[in-house]
């Protein structure tokens, strides 16, 4: 068996994650990609490549031939807008050898349209933010006295948390749907806002892993102080979600616990931004991809960690001259 | 001599800061301090402790009571608000025998008030963007064609960047002004951001390092990506600056390029997010505080550093048990 060589694209500034890799691929090999010079993940693998940005027409086709040039056998790409465009063209690498660690098309659609997961959740009955597609909706659910004031106004597709905003008349969501009408209305949750990290086994299509932490602050729109807890009943509930949703590889889950009852807030089909509180707390994501790709099978090992464990994010610099920076393969 | 004992305290996220500072103290020793066991730096440490906020009314009498139980010899602050405290209580801490490494509290004062600082660099000739320190005084500079919308309009005193903001319209900043009449409104520049890191000898009293960087992005309100740079223009209008303000220690300077005029937006009296950036580089002030506390002077190495290298901030975790939280002193 051939040792795999991963390619993780879209970097970014996600260093930390790309040093577990190095670590979990000894015997095999980790290279990085992305669009800006300045992507300090790049600098922690041996072999770094300036791509075009994911949008651009020839982007496939340039990740294509850099993978059959730099013999590389597996793909993972740490960001949501290149989610969908890779789990589309996942044949086309397939054809040269080149496995896609993405969940299929379908499934990451299914995340990434906030009211079609709505729907997912009222017919698999698990518990989600009530939640409305349109004016009209929210509208006669709020003439009903079906969902009260203030409540979350948010694009109906898209990951930027930034978009997301709390609204408190019912004047304004009216504006904001003037404005653009690809909204959707949710209801606010008060609760203790639960992180998720599962592995989905790309060969068994089992749950291997899952890792449960509460969120205790937030900076620039990621976990940055978490703590570990163990819970039955997260564990029934992120099985449960998984069974039909055709979801692999690495995943990231917000869940909210409003009094003991669970709701799911969304899912990330890709490793989260506080993935590093479980790897550190043992729960292995890389070396269980490194298995798979060696056509190894995980033996699920759900629950195996410490509880009670706070991760503090800090930040630490990577230098790089600028006579580097001209150095980088393109 | 006696070998120097430093308190960080407020140490907060800045654990790489921490970091250099334990290396550079090796012959001496660097403890911590915060209000909350979740500040990460703590854990840079051997010795951390938890002390009361800041503006609980025992905060100084418990600091004291610790600097004599631990044998600290000085004492270090890394955020603003804790930086005039310190610096009315100096005398006491003094009297300890705790030499607190911070700018007089009228240097101090001159950083936080924005309207201030504006007239002090109206008399020494430094260019800043024209402020107006009322509704009236902006009115009557708008009616004559002085200043032109959009303005920024921020608190007069504090270093919350959260609460500045771009305003358009003249009607806006007339509500702004009738909600909270603390503020200042200030011309917009446009050009390239520079920070600077600079050194005044605690004992000579004479700029020893300057440090200049290009701001290339932000995140979360600091410094993220920058570039070194090397500019006589700049070392110029720093040691112009410095001539009469009567800051020493570690300073931290916002500047815009504007067209290639220099000018001053803002001095922080502390050590500043980026100055990890001048401290790769070579420009070492933790070795330079280390020589004051040993009684030394420092000569001036101005400008002696490498430009054109980049840093890249990224995340780094540390994780802590809930066992050994319990066990910090308090």
């Amino acid at each position: 068996m051939q040792h795999p060589h991963l390619l993780i694209t879209s970097a970014g500034r996600r260093a930390k994650l790309v040093e577990y890799f190095v670590k979990e691929f000894k015997t095999g090999r980790v290279s990085t990609a992305d669009c800006s010079p300045l992507a300090s993940a790049l600098y922690m693998t041996e072999d770094h490549y300036i791509v075009p940005k994911i949008d651009e027409v020839d982007y496939i086709d340039h990740l294509l031939k850099l993978c059959q040039e730099a013999g590389v056998t597996a793909i993972l790409t740490l960001i949501d807008p290149e989610l969908s465009l890779l789990a589309r063209s996942a044949e086309r690498f397939q054809a040269v050898g080149v496995t896609v660690v993405v969940s299929p098309y379908a499934a990451c659609q299914l995340c990434f349209d906030k009211y079609t997961m709505y729907e997912y959740c009222l017919r698999q009955g698990i518990a989600h933010a009530r939640t409305y597609p349109s004016m009209e909706s929210f509208q006669e659910a709020f003439s009903i006295g079906e969902v009260s004031l203030p409540v979350f106004v948010k694009p109906r597709s898209g990951s930027a948390s930034t978009e997301v905003r709390q609204v408190e008349t019912f004047e304004e969501v009216e504006q904001l749907f003037a404005k653009n009408r690809d909204l959707i209305v949710q209801e606010l949750l008060v609760g203790q806002e639960l992180g998720v990290d599962a592995y989905v086994d790309l060969i068994s299509g089992k749950v291997t892993s899952i890792f449960i932490k509460e969120k205790l602050t937030m900076r620039a729109g990621e976990t940055d102080k978490s703590r570990s807890v163990v819970r039955e009943d997260v564990f029934e509930l992120i099985e449960h979600v998984l069974e039909e949703s055709g979801l692999t590889g690495p995943l990231d889950f917000d869940l909210f616990d409003v009094a003991g009852t669970l709701y799911l807030s969304e899912i990330n089909p890709r490793f989260g931004g506080g993935y590093p509180h479980a790897y550190e707390c043992g729960v292995n994501f890389p070396a269980q991809l490194y298995r798979n790709l060696m056509q190894q099978v995980n033996v699920p090992q759900i629950g195996q960690y410490m509880s009670d464990v706070y991760m503090l994010k800090h930040d630490t610099v990577t230098l790089v001259s600028a006579a580097e920076l001209q150095q980088i393969k393109r």
